[in-house]
C-alpha cells in the first residue's frame, strides 16, 4: 500500500522500517524537515504537507503526543483532511481522548473517509520489536483495509469497538499500569522503612497472587534505583490528564486514579518528568526525608 | 516428622493433608473438636491443648486468622509455649503484623525454641494443589529444620529475612494485589460508563503493559460479574487494617493504600464482606447508582 507516516520519534521510527521493510510503499511528512533524516537511506517520498500526504497516499499513519497535535495534523491548515478522498484512512496511534477521536472521525466521515484510533501499548521497546498491543476503536471495514499495514507493527490488534472505544481502552491500560507502578513503589518502600530488602520482596512476591508484567520490570528498576526513562513520566502525567478528563465528562468517580495522579503531579513538581515512572519511589521517599 | 497442625479451615484442611500424604506424622488440635472430623480418614494423634501438641511435636503449624488468635495460641493458657523445648519449632502461616511475629519469636527463643513467620499467598487453590508462595521471617537454621514441611505445601519458598520480614513481605503482596485489584475494578467502570464492552477491554489489556494475574483471573470475574468468593474481602479488609498499622508506627505515608483501604471499608459498609474482593466493582457502581 501507499502509506503515510507522521511522527517519526523514538517510536514512530522504527514503525515506518517496519512498514516499509514489508514493501509498502513509506510516504513521509514532518514538521521540521531534519526529522526526515534517520530515514534517509529508505528515500522515502516526501510530502510537501499533511494535505499531500493525505491526497498521495491509501492511509496515513500518525504517533504523536496530545490532542491538539492529532487535530492540527487533521484540520489545520493543509491538514490531512483536505487530502482526503472516499476510502482514505487515517490511523491515529497517539494516546489521546476519545472524545477527540470521535470529533475526527465524525469529520472524515463527512468526506467518505475513516479515521481509526489505535494507540499502543509495548512502548519503544515494542515498536523496535514490532510486538505492540494495538487496541482499535472504529469502523470494521476501515479497520480491514489498514489491518495488513497494523500486522507490520504488532502482534495483538483487538478491535475494541466504535470510534473511541481504542483511546478508553488505552486509558484502561494505563490506569492499572500506573496504579501496579504506584503501588509497587510504595510496598518496597514500605519494606525499606521496615528493615526488609526490597529485592528480597520483590523476588518473593514474583510468580504469586501479585505477579505483574509491572512488579518483573519496575520493580527491578526500583530495586536496582535506575530511573532513567523507559517511558517518559511526563507522559503518564499527560495520560493522566486524559483519564480524569473523562471521569469528569462522565461523572465517574476514580478515587484510586485520582490519588494516582497526585503522586504524578508531585513526580513532575519535583522536576522529574523526563525520569521513567519508577520515579514514583522517589516521591515517597522524599516524605522520608530520603533525596539521593 | 512429628508434625502438629492447627487451623484446619479452607486452606489449612487441604496443607494437613499434604503433610500426612507426605509421610509425616500428624498431631492435631481444634478448639471446636468438631473441626477434625473432615480429617477422620488419616487418624491423626489428637492433642488436649496446644501446649500438649507442642510438647508432642518437633514443629507445629498454624493458620488462623488474626494477631489475637496467634497470640492466644502461643502465650494463652495451656499454649504452644508451654510445651515447647529447644529445638521445637512454630511456623505460623497466617497473616499478622511483623511485630506481633517478632514479639512471638523472642518469647520462643527464651526458651530456646524458634518461632518463623511463614505467611503464604495463592489461596485455597494453592492450599489445593500444594503450590503456594511462602514468604518467610527468622533464623536459617530454624528454616531448614522445617524445609521439608514448607517444601509439601508450596513451590517457592522465599527466605526474606529476620523475624517478620515474611509478614513485611506478605504486607507488600497483599497491597500490589488489592491495590491491582481496584484499579482493574476503576478501568472496567470507566469502560463501561464511556459505553465500551468491559470484555473488549480485559481482552484488549491482557498480554500487554497492564498484563497481571490480578488483570486475568478477576478481571474476568468483573466481566461475568461473579462475585462469589474466591478470597473473601473480609480478609483482605484485615490485611489492610495491618498495612496501615504498619505504615503508621512506620510513619510511612501510603497514600495510594489509604485509598484501596477507604474502599474496603465501603465494600465492609455494604455488608459484601463475604463476597470476592471483585465486589470493589460494585462499591463504584454504587456511585453511579447501579445495583444489582
Amino acid at each position: 500500500m501507499r502509506v503515510g507516516f507522521i511522527g517519526l520519534g523514538a517510536m514512530g521510527l522504527p514503525m515506518a522500517r517496519h512498514l516499509a521493510a514489508a514493501g509498502h510503499a513509506l510516504h513521509v511528512w514532518a514538521r521540521r524537515p531534519e526529522a526526515l533524516a534517520p530515514l534517509a537511506d529508505l528515500a522515502p517520498q516526501v510530502a510537501a504537507s499533511p494535505a499531500a500526504l493525505a491526497a498521495a497516499c491509501e492511509a496515513v499513519i500518525s504517533i504523536v503526543t496530545a490532542d491538539a497535535d492529532v487535530s492540527g495534523l487533521v484540520q489545520g491548515d493543509s491538514g490531512l483532511l483536505l487530502g482526503a478522498r472516499p476510502g482514505f484512512v487515517h490511523v491515529d496511534m497517539s494516546t489521546i481522548g476519545p472524545d477527540t477521536a470521535r470529533r475526527l472521525a465524525a469529520a472524515y466521515q463527512a468526506k467518505g473517509a475513516d479515521f481509526i484510533d489505535a494507540p499502543v501499548s509495548g512502548g519503544a521497546q515494542g515498536a523496535a520489536a514490532a510486538t505492540l498491543a494495538i487496541m482499535v476503536g472504529g469502523e470494521t471495514a476501515a479497520l480491514e483495509r489498514v489491518r495488513p499495514l497494523l500486522a507490520c507493527l504488532g502482534t495483538r490488534i483487538v478491535h475494541v469497538g466504535a470510534s473511541g472505544a481504542g483511546q478508553v481502552a488505552k486509558a484502561c491500560n494505563q490506569m492499572v499500569m500506573v496504579a501496579a507502578i504506584e503501588a509497587v513503589a510504595e510496598a518496597l518502600h514500605l519494606a525499606a522503612a521496615a528493615g526488609v530488602d526490597p529485592a528480597r520482596v520483590q523476588a518473593a512476591l514474583a510468580g504469586g497472587s501479585a505477579a505483574s508484567r509491572v512488579l518483573e520490570v519496575m520493580g527491578e528498576r526500583m530495586v536496582r534505583r535506575d530511573f532513567a526513562a523507559g517511558v517518559e513520566a511526563r507522559l503518564h502525567h499527560k495520560d493522566f490528564g486524559i483519564i480524569l478528563r473523562q471521569a469528569f465528562a462522565l461523572g465517574v468517580p476514580l478515587p484510586l486514579m485520582a490519588q494516582v495522579a497526585q503522586q504524578l503531579n508531585a513526580l513532575m513538581g519535583q522536576g522529574w518528568g523526563k525520569a521513567d515512572t519508577a520515579a514514583l519511589l522517589k516521591v515517597l521517599e522524599q516524605t522520608a526525608g530520603r533525596s539521593d
